[in-house]
């Protein structure tokens, strides 16, 4: 069970006809309370899907009781035309639940600057609407749902010692992005809590999950990142314990989308320590993590620290201060490089692993910034050009 | 002919045994003056060869007698006797000349992390000095010398009205970047002007060229660019003469390095117009040129505009100020999208052609800025993975 595991919660996931293979393609995740705090976070792309706009308004108040997600159409790029489309989704699904427009989220992924289609789309809510349940059928459903290039779904939870409860449904298919893999996220507890104390840890918990993934450096139009809280649980936890919960669930299926990136024959963790800042870590991590030449390198099994260091090289001093003489690079745990130069020869690194660690020492400090990311194949070439559009 | 076609100028490029396959490996371009003006620009990368620690400081006083390039390796990341490496090199070039070390600049280009064969690398400047000379084989095998993965030599030259003439040989094979493609490149004028004026010619020169090649995001740690002036023609350009012939022979041959990517079915062209300053298109096309999304559509011939404008969303606020809702695009002269959302169908857009021109309006000022890049195919991702290293 994921998102029905904390009480208060019911969802449902069915075939609405959105796409036209027949396949699920409408979730919906109702918060029957007593609460009903909401919290997200969206994608910092300027170019944003309609349902982005309306969703980023709807949860301002910290309110919301459902959420709307369809697959099969990112609604992104689509005008005024598109803007009412997403309004009048929310509009269907209030009225029928005699609830407002306000409380009603709505997320989509799918091609963009195309319209949706309306009818089959409103239709599937008021039948969804008709089928929302607790219950791991029902969670299944609507993870399952939401898939577009994902190959498997994606879910979990956690239970606090106290008894809050959190999780979680994920989509997004690590680097394999056709049409910009958005990553869409559904979080659920029965923590008694305000949507105010929802959104610090929502923020705190993604800061250090989904934003450390970094599967090609391309950034959606659509992505969202939602906590509902119903409060049923009558137990009103820390914001210390509710972060630790919805980042153990949020780590978990940030996981699970690095690994179902399909096309990638390994998963890549870069690892930047000795830093004067997290920030200067990450910078340096994320520069190493979106080189190509560095992917591709890890995609022929080749422990190639030149063009590691040649990529921290890249980061400028102002943002992370260290002097390339001080570099070393481990990788798969081996020291092949040291003080900027060769160290232990690269033959010994075991590169037959799914998971390539790459560890930097800057030699600047005392931080240190992680980010996962995918190494670059044929088969992400293939997926991403081939791709009907 | 390339760099020997000004007068005062005479090259060679021979196989010295420092590549293993026995083909040529190394060039000297000389300067026999009268004058010995020179300018030179070097990667921005923090980790740099050693000798582009040495030419920097080299060039510094505006003057250079000698250049001696050599492929097969890259001497860079390989720590205090890879400096002492390079200033052997620079040494032995000018005890047989007669002249300062300090006036021998020095270029290499092949794998990171290893030590230059010092015996071959020598035995083949003084080989190479006695051989010297002016003329179109000359020139030829010194731009054969400095090839790594490229196809074919890469030489230009323009000669201005008033009589003084550029030539210019480079190296360096678009995306197609095992190693990290370096870029070397020699241009050589019979202009009568001093290295101040050499260095602001070639600054501005560069800055709208070799600047504006992005084939891969990645920065090489050997990058260099010099400009030699003999002064032979006994004429003084005006710097905006000297900047204009410059920035042709530096375009024609930054034209060539993109079109070597024998790994790319298409050359990308990406110009952003009414941008809010040079700076913001600049940053809006590098951001599109960069992106894995969109260079696997052009690589499967789809105009995906979609991926266009998301990859323009990324750019920050700040940085390139712009509202998503004015975006236009033109693919190949089709306007696929305008106003922010879907125009002209994408099944207009002849996609056939090697060359690939999107053409962004921002829709928020005056200012144009233009990047080059090539697809992102299979090919790129065999060189880079199956390369051996």
């Amino acid at each position: 069970m994921s998102i029905t595991r904390p009480r208060g919660f019911r969802a449902v996931g069915l075939a609405a006809g959105i796409k036209s293979t027949g396949a699920k393609d409408l979730a919906l995740v109702i918060n029957d309370g007593p609460r009903d705090a909401a919290a997200a976070v969206f994608t910092a792309n300027r170019v944003q899907a309609a349902p982005v706009v309306w969703s980023r308004r709807a949860v301002a108040d910290g309110r919301s009781r459902l959420v709307v997600l369809n697959s099969g159409g990112a609604n992104a790029c689509t005008g005024p035309e598109g803007a009412a489309d997403t309004r009048a989704t929310a509009e269907h699904a209030a009225d029928a639940l005699d609830i407002s427009a306000q409380d009603v989220l709505v997320c989509s992924t799918g091609l963009i600057g195309e319209r949706l289609p309306m009818e089959p789309l409103l239709a599937g809510i008021t039948e969804g609407l008709d089928g929302l349940a607790a219950g791991p059928e029902a969670d299944a459903a609507a993870a399952a749902a939401i898939m577009t290039t994902d190959t498997v779904p994606k879910t979990a939870s956690h239970t606090l010692e106290g008894g809050v409860t959190v999780g979680g449904i994920a989509k997004g298919a690590g680097m394999l992005a056709p049409q910009l893999a958005t990553m869409l996220v559904v979080l659920t507890t029965d923590a008694d809590v305000d949507g105010e104390l929802a959104a610090a840890a929502l923020r705190e918990a993604t800061r250090t999950t989904f934003d450390r993934v970094d599967s090609d450096a391309c950034m959606s139009t659509n992505d969202t990142v939602i906590l509902l809280a119903s409060g049923a649980s009558g137990i009103t936890p820390s914001l210390a314990e509710l972060t630790e919960a919805v980042r153990q669930v949020s780590a978990d299926l940030a996981r699970q989308l690095v690994a179902d990136a399909e096309g990638a024959s390994h998963d890549i963790h870069v690892i930047v320590r000795s830093a004067s800042s997290e920030g200067a870590a990450l910078a340096v991590a994320r520069e190493i993590a979106r080189s190509s030449l560095v992917k591709t390198a890890v995609f022929g099994d080749d422990p190639n620290w030149g063009r590691i260091v040649a990529a921290a090289g890249c980061v400028p001093a102002e943002i992370a201060p260290f002097d390339a003489g001080d570099l070393s690079v481990h990788v798969n745990g081996v020291e092949v490089c040291r003080g900027g130069g060769a160290h232990r020869d690269r033959s010994e690194v075991d590169m037959t692993p799914r998971e390539t660690v790459i560890e930097v020492d800057l030699g600047a400090g005392d931080a240190t910034g992680d980010i996962w990311t995918n190494d670059l194949t044929h088969a992400y070439v293939e997926e991403n050009s081939a791709y009907s559009s």
